[in-house]
């Protein structure tokens, strides 16, 4: 006797099931891509699978299939043998570009953020949280975040200091509370040169939040959360 | 002075990269949920987070959130605090459907199959193969693929069967090689009482193809590859 199948109508499809249990596959091969500089490779002029490997100091074969795979989801295009980016790898992907997001897999998708998720049944099951380690008192955490979503934050930070009128001048204290890689408030002192910005956070974070206001030349005061 | 964002025609989105970078997290959810077995205590009448939760031994919270997450990825319905399955969810992912797809995660989406992506970067660097384990001989991967998958290949086990015309009884000598769950080769005996089916693979992997049979009330016969 022969299994017979339920053909309702519409016709179910299991092509979501098999895209979303397979996404993690997208995740990491978006990730080495960017670890590679695969993107930037492309926009300094290395097209072929062997330029790319060569500038990127990985194998031809492993570059090949990795490209090929980027292809498939949108990321670069491919015409005869040789990949390009897309208008969105251009902006988003290649490290000169202002609006680099690269670095922003260092916090979203890195090994340990992908570890917390190893268990999701067990965290469904007991309701606990998944990541105990994110409000652990001075979690290193926080420091990678600083690092890693700061770029990330500038366009926002720009138009949120735009959409207040920092550039008007006012006689501003702001208090920067959680300042992480202190963006935002870096933005409005740069802004607008009258604002004086206390930054509040972990010692370990805010030396980042330090080192970003260095880098954009604005002298900035910082205030520990302990402090 | 303020950074200037490019602001290219068509204006590039981050939205792929956001998607794609976080998209592990779907296949956690997804797998998570088929553990919990959430489908198919919807599909036997609970819909409350409440009645989920006790139908799964899970925590309320948990199950809300996992539903909420569900809903968005296409998997669930959501209506006035009580959920639903789609069409899909109800044809593959319901334990008690024919059609059911949820074993496969114990292959496609294992711990182990995600652990062998930790190391992408590298593996493109070296151009060396992701997963040494799939080649090695006996490797135990390839009975849980057998247990996994059995379920999945039904349907084009049918659909081969039919347009090879077993049902019409020809007296068949069949060697199904690497034949893993069997399901191929006993799908042929089911259609064809007069077909013989030799199945060839690893000793462990057969015991797999075995139990197959005999669930349906095929007598087989088997060859390990090395005899």
């Amino acid at each position: 006797m022969a299994v017979k199948m339920p053909v309702p109508s519409p016709q179910p499809s299991p092509a979501l099931f098999f895209e979303t249990i397979n996404a993690f596959q997208s995740s990491v091969a978006l990730k080495a891509a960017i670890e590679l500089d695969l993107f930037t490779a492309i926009s300094e002029g290395a097209h072929s699978a062997g330029e790319l490997a060569r500038r990127c100091k990985a194998s031809e074969r492993g570059v090949r299939v990795l490209c090929d795979y980027l292809v498939v989801l949108g990321f670069l295009t491919k015409d005869q043998q040789r990949y390009g980016s897309t208008p969105d790898s251009a902006t988003f992907l290649v490290r000169t570009s202002p609006a680099y997001l690269g670095d922003t897999t260092g916090f979203l998708c890195s090994t340990d953020a992908m570890r917390n998720y190893d268990d999701l049944t067990e965290v469904v099951r007991n309701g606990r949280r998944l990541e105990e380690s994110t409000i652990a008192p001075e979690s290193p955490l926080w420091v990678e975040f600083a690092r890693s979503m700061s770029g990330f934050m500038m366009l926002p930070a720009e138009l949120i200091a735009a959409r207040l009128g920092a550039a008007q001048g006012p006689k501003w204290k702001v208090l920067d509370i959680a300042a992480g890689h202190g963006i935002f408030g870096i933005t409005i002192a740069r802004q607008n040169p009258n604002a004086e910005i206390v930054a509040l956070d972990w010692p370990a974070v805010l030396e980042v939040a330090k080192e970003n206001a260095a880098k954009f030349g604005v002298a900035a005061r910082h205030r520990t959360i302990a402090g």
